[in-house]
């Protein structure tokens, strides 16, 4: 009993079956006597469908009436849910997200929420109705127009609406069975966690792992609001994204501190390195090429900067940014070469990032020197480094990044076989 | 110079090159000096498809979902239409029902409109941009749900929008060059013609002519605005329907009155008749007939009674109804059986109904005459007569009624050789 948030992605909805077998799900939900509001994305191939109709119509498709088309397909799937709930005989309402009171900035395509005020929310559930809300989309605040919330944007209207109606839990569903200790399709031995902390599933989300967004997982843990990341395709728990692991949390029955601190292992191959040569080693200088970048809207992961070579008062900069922003981070660059005074600038979209994720990592010095014996194990060149707090990232050649993803997942033990008395979950897929 | 709203339809913007001519269009307009409002229906057959999505998840979709899912349609095709101007170097801004100020009842799917208040078109339109808004919807007044407005709803929303921005014509934009003398599908001799009255125009939508719906001309006659009907494929001056005749207007040189009023003869095969036979003659049971019909929300169309047989003190009582509503029709009666007393229900949908519309024809009684002998030697037998101020209808058999429409349209001497040097238009398709 309690107030649940569901979400919906396309993949669950993407046929007249799919819609029946969410439906259904649903009312299970409202039948076990919970309240439920249910958060779904536009049908399977729906958005990139309507983007092909814009770029017929222009090259450029203006953010106001781009986001004004793909909110059609929200529109779309929660009319179709309401209606397959209604027909199961369970009362069911669609709010597009300016019904929801899901108030955004201004900005089309990425427009972030300012506030959630989901009155007519909160009154068709307390009439004992199911309310279908549409994901992705919001209104502005200041132009009253229609935005959508760009990537990850269902998650993140439901995370956001969960917080607002003091929901129990926020349930994202998905075609996986939840967050993994590696991308099963790189890794077959991966193996589904019971929970992971929301900077655990930050610095995965940002490692590259795609089951939930970085947005929404920031929003969940500003509100302290458990996520439940599970399949809509079986009834088993998925993974609990929270404040903390339960007490006795364990990976496994005698594992050491070395196998319980690391949660998981990310790859990532949508990045590019740009490596600037030959820049002059003076202060000031790095903050103008990246006040540049930043200006430009372009998000960069990575920096790693040379030792300046003593003679000749030059270092090289080298960063890592989305292979989509990689002409845009070229042309910033090209434009302001002239004023730094730099020699080149080389572009390399054959990369890939490997991280490893795990709570306490930092404490544990061991753990850097098993993953780089690992990757020297398997003959794989680190070419960039990066740490935080509880993740450590490297930079490899694309090519070899599947095997250094293998390698690193088996010398941490996380291997299915490895840990097969588990204690908490970790039951495989 | 000049406030000019536009309505396209589903066939005029049915892909990216029919969004991109009337694009053009709509700019040739702004360009020429004007203010522009643009109302546009759904792309071709998006509503249908979105009909067939619905019925694949529940066999009696929600009114309410329903809407909401239908109005996606029109949501899609007005960004389109809002890039493709933009892509030609005009700002166009789209708007939905809601934003337009389009305020309805709350009947889902034929709801009606309560008022318009279209603030944030004026000031679209006075920053200089074009405004584009979804026909077919609103809001309603009372539970804020999206509505639809039913069968011809954008043409409505055109001339609703018009009246209440106070433009000086609603050009309503559509397949054919205007409205014809009779449907050059079933009379190729047709012409199109150059004024119908509101009055001739209404007697022809409610005859059966699809050019123009019903209650937009309703509303252009309350609020006396001037609609044009043209053409989207084409430049060419289409039809203008008006309060009145232009001075001296006349279908042809030396035209006597039996010619120059008849504006046009309109077939329809969309209707049933129902006969109750044996119906008994006393006051009062007619009306509780027809006030079960009406509380059923069934529309009908001609009425006749027989005249009672003096000895047995019953009568039988025909009248038409559209054929998709034959079924819940029939059943309403056989309900009432029993209570009223008649003896059986005939059920017949294979008739044609044949109009002869032109104002002031009442006063011309020769019409009449003219009109019944051209049917006699056609062969074509009458079943039931009803006539208005301005119009004659007949019921025939529906395999005679095409044969019976040319005839018509020869003995009124309508046929396009028949008034060559016509003195306004009438040029031809």
């Amino acid at each position: 009993m309690g107030l649940i948030v569901q979400k919906y992605g396309g993949s669950s909805v993407a046929d007249a079956e799919g819609m029946k077998r969410v439906a259904a799900r649903i009312v299970a939900s409202k039948k076990a006597g919970n309240q439920v509001v249910v958060v779904v994305s536009a049908m399977g191939d729906t958005t990139d469908e309507l983007i092909e109709l814009a770029n017929a119509v222009t090259p450029i498709p203006q953010g106001r009436e781009l986001d004004m088309l793909l909110t059609a397909g929200e529109r779309i799937s929660m009319a179709l849910l309401a209606m397959a709930i209604n027909n199961l005989g369970f009362e069911a309402r669609s709010f597009t997200g300016s019904q929801a009171g899901v108030i955004t900035n201004s900005v089309h395509g990425k427009a972030r929420i300012i506030d959630v005020t989901p009155g007519r929310i909160q009154e068709a559930i307390d009439e004992g109705a199911i309310a279908i809300v549409a994901g992705f989309q919001g209104i502005s605040q200041d132009t009253k127009d229609i935005t959508t919330l760009g990537r990850g944007g269902s998650d993140t209207t439901a995370v956001a609406l969960a917080a607002a109606l003091e929901a129990d839990v926020c349930e994202i569903y998905t075609d996986v069975d939840g967050v993994f200790s590696a991308d099963p399709r790189v890794v077959p031995a991966a193996r589904k966690l019971k929970t992971v902390t929301y900077e655990e599933m930050l610095e995965l989300a940002a490692a590259g792992a795609k089951v939930l967004h970085l947005r929404c997982v920031e929003y969940a843990r500003r509100y302290d609001l458990p996520i439940h990341v599970r399949s809509s395709f079986s009834p088993n728990e998925g993974t609990w994204v929270v404040a903390n692991h339960p007490e006795g949390y364990s990976l496994g029955k005698g594992t050491n501190m070395e196998q319980a601190i690391i949660s998981g292992v990310a790859h990532d191959k949508s990045e590019a390195k740009i490596t600037i040569v030959g820049v002059p080693d003076r202060t000031g200088v790095a903050a103008r090429i990246f006040q540049a970048i930043a200006d430009a809207d372009i998000n960069i992961d990575m920096i790693v900067q040379n030792v300046s070579a003593a003679t000749t008062g030059l270092t090289d900069i080298s960063f890592t940014l989305p292979k989509s922003e990689g002409s845009d981070g070229t042309a910033v660059l090209q434009r302001i070469q002239g004023e730094v005074g730099f020699a080149s600038i080389l572009y390399d979209d054959t990369i890939g990032k490997l991280s490893l994720v795990g709570a306490g990592m930092r404490s544990n010095p061991g753990v850097t020197a098993t993953f780089f014996a690992a990757m020297s194990e398997a003959g794989v060149n680190i070419e960039m480094i990066s740490t935080s707090e509880i993740r450590i990232s490297i930079i490899v050649r694309e090519a070899d990044l599947d095997r250094a993803t293998k390698a690193a997942h088996t010398a941490f033990q996380l291997d299915a076989d490895q840990v097969e008395a588990v204690v908490y979950g970790g039951t495989g897929r």
